[in-house]
């Protein structure tokens, strides 16, 4: 019944843990204390490679041995995962991060040094057996998906792609009205024909809905996903390969708002606490088409703020070339704007600030209240992919503003005018954020 | 590039609309008050239909007249989303709700009676605009779908089934390690052939991923379904058509909690407040597989609760029959059930008294603290449908123990036991609650 795909991917699995596992034993049959050697997985190991565009992890190692009492709880649970996994492997199973945490709860007693009884928890929440996964990840220097360690799973793509998964040949161009579900397993998939100009990643599904059935994928030689709100590592292995394998151009299309653009964030350099993942499920080539705060207000309210000599400087300071950004014109009238913006909240708020650094917010925001709103994210610096001209423009507006849009706000100007002349007309005329 | 499909329901959709509001013009043209009448959507005109086993609206109507100054403004709202619809469908447009919301979203501004000008929003917030949709639903006694109004969809479908959607075939018994996102408007399904014997519908998706990639629908003959949390109202339409046409079996699996009970409930009978839609979208039929409570606890708890005379007097008197049910054994051992169960929270409980009612709760809840955080449901009956002797017998023993377990935690038993033993055992033996 199992696909000979996930067979040859279960002994590959199954190796590699045997073959980590062994050194364990070598380093005991030599009288070595035994010890795990793994990359740091740390904030201060996160280093952003300006060259790949991508979050990675640095060369800081760290040790976990079995005889330092602090670290001999860290090293069981590491290896009671690596035994649950691997016996969740030869038995034909397909493990998922929550019965992992199942698989490994339970309680072990034994006697303490003084002689007494004691009973310790091998983990009591899942945050802690996740963290061991995580562990096992960089120890062994795989996804947990190579693994066979299954999850749930949002992603759908339709479009002129023909794939190989499991045993089955299936060609996502005739999906009808529904999508293909993308499998939880996206480096085990086979890319087998493809006829398609780039990849348009939807953040929501009712417009990825709405597009498909406008027929905006075959009019537009487009390949068309959703990641049905903020994308999980199935669908961002997915696009990441699509675009890499046969170098596509990637297009997000998120709600104008912090949230919005967190999820091209996460798609383009990853999320910065997960920073080991990113080298595969990134695609720093992953471009920003909309919806732009510029697409809403043109940039004339960031023209006022730059006026400032104070203000300009300090923009420039950040980003260099701030003041040569070619001049925008909305896509929305006066009346549309104030029908369709809603206000931002304090999350967004602070979110942004996260996004793009403090010292934006400040220059930008003139609301008092708003300002003492985001005292408390002093200091932050933003991360390096949003320090450049034309984010600093987008999120000066939005501290300006206070305003957010949604994608279904354009889509109600028609669904024509989202289809046939939004998206392609800033597709053709480079009109987006890289 | 639009499918044939799709031009004919809208060809339909329009007749509807235009003869719905000819109605209007004729009223006018004699001289009539405008009127809108309609089926009313309220708590007391709904109905649980014991012999179908569905909430329905009953018998009352309500009157919308443009003359009457109370109703004035819904009636002018109703006209203008159907006018909206109406210019979407002719567009050959795919709105979703929240399109509409922001396409009739404007000011109107006009003299009032004493020479003043006064300005109005259509609607202020989405709330509003749903309820018009759902007036406007029941007054064309269609679903919104049938409008060609889209929404997200969460649902898959793996087996044995070929489809014809838009203007495709699709076998679903070939999606990989995938699956089938099903479409928004699941009524235009064709289903073109079938070979199964049951349909489960896993809440979980990452249980449902688990259970494709073992193979479990082609060994069960079976089709795979997950709703992926709460189901959407296509999946609940596409179970509902596919039980029906193909009088199939309908068994959910969902976590044994009141918010999983809950996840049954909708399937079966539908949402109480939305009893227009129960017709087309509940599967009466359905019935809960598990995960039980006496799947966990057997039912020694629950017999010990009815030794006390006058506890089993109120019992018999709620659900006459519940003194003769056929014991049960637990499928997990004392120490499984320790690792595995999770402490019940107020939410739960509370969500409990709503599908069981107060006094069910209060003759089996024991701890003092629990007793009086429940207190204010009070008063409460609970659904016709949950007033059975064996789902009070599981609503006991959950008031008892304040427990809950997730399907997960039965994964973790082995997916061996899941796929092969637990759910085929279940589903031979008549193990399920109807």
């Amino acid at each position: 019944m199992v696909s000979t795909i996930d067979a040859s991917a279960r002994s590959k699995a199954l190796d590699i843990i045997k073959s980590s596992m062994r050194e364990i034993i070598e380093q005991i049959e030599k009288g070595e204390k035994p010890t795990l050697v793994m990359p740091k997985r740390t904030l201060t190991n996160t280093i952003y490679d300006y060259k790949h565009k991508m979050l990675l992890l640095g060369p800081e190692l760290q040790k976990r041995s079995f005889t330092d009492v602090n670290e001999a709880k860290k090293f069981m649970q590491t290896l009671l995962m690596a035994s649950i996994i691997y016996d969740a492997l030869r038995n034909n199973e397909y493990p998922t991060i929550r019965d992992l945490y199942y698989r490994g709860k339970h309680s072990i007693t034994y006697k303490s040094i003084d002689g007494k009884r004691v009973s310790e928890n091998t983990w009591d929440e899942q945050r802690e057996s996740d963290s061991v996964i995580r562990d096992l990840e960089v120890l062994l220097s795989v996804l947990r998906e190579d693994l066979l360690i299954l999850s749930k799973e949002k992603g759908k793509v339709v479009g002129n792609l023909v794939i190989r998964s499991g045993d089955d040949v299936i060609d996502l161009s005739k999906m009808g009205h529904g999508a293909y579900a993308i499998e939880p397993t996206p480096d085990l998939i086979e890319f087998v024909d493809i006829d398609a100009e780039y990849i348009l990643v939807v953040e929501k599904d009712a417009v990825f809905q709405q597009l498909h059935r406008y027929g905006f994928w075959k009019k537009n030689k487009a390949i068309l996903v959703t990641s049905a709100g903020q994308p999980d590592r199935a669908t961002r292995r997915f696009v990441r390969r699509l675009s890499e394998e046969y170098n596509l151009p990637v297009y997000i299309l998120a709600d104008s708002d912090p949230y919005g653009f967190y999820i091209y964030s996460v798609f383009k350099a990853g999320s910065i606490t997960l920073s080991y993942e990113s080298e595969r499920l990134a695609t720093p080539t992953a471009k920003f088409i909309g919806v732009m705060m510029t697409d809403i207000f043109g940039d004339s309210i960031f023209r006022k703020i730059i006026k400032d000599r104070e203000a300009r400087k300090i923009l420039e300071e950040i980003t260099p070339g701030i003041t040569d950004l070619k001049p925008k014109t909305p896509y929305l009238s006066e009346s549309e704007r104030s029908n369709f913006i809603i206000k931002a909240k304090t999350r967004d708020l602070e979110r942004a600030v996260e996004l793009i650094g403090y010292r934006v917010a400040e220059v930008c925001i003139e609301e008092k209240d708003a300002k003492n709103k985001i005292k408390k994210k002093e200091g932050l610096t933003g991360y390096p992919w949003f320090t450049t001209p034309q984010w600093v423009r987008e999120l000066c507006i939005f501290f300006n503003t206070l305003s957010k849009l949604e994608i279904e706000a354009m889509a109600s100007k028609g669904l024509k005018f989202l289809a046939d002349k939004y998206i392609p007309e800033k597709i053709s005329t480079g009109d987006w954020i890289d």
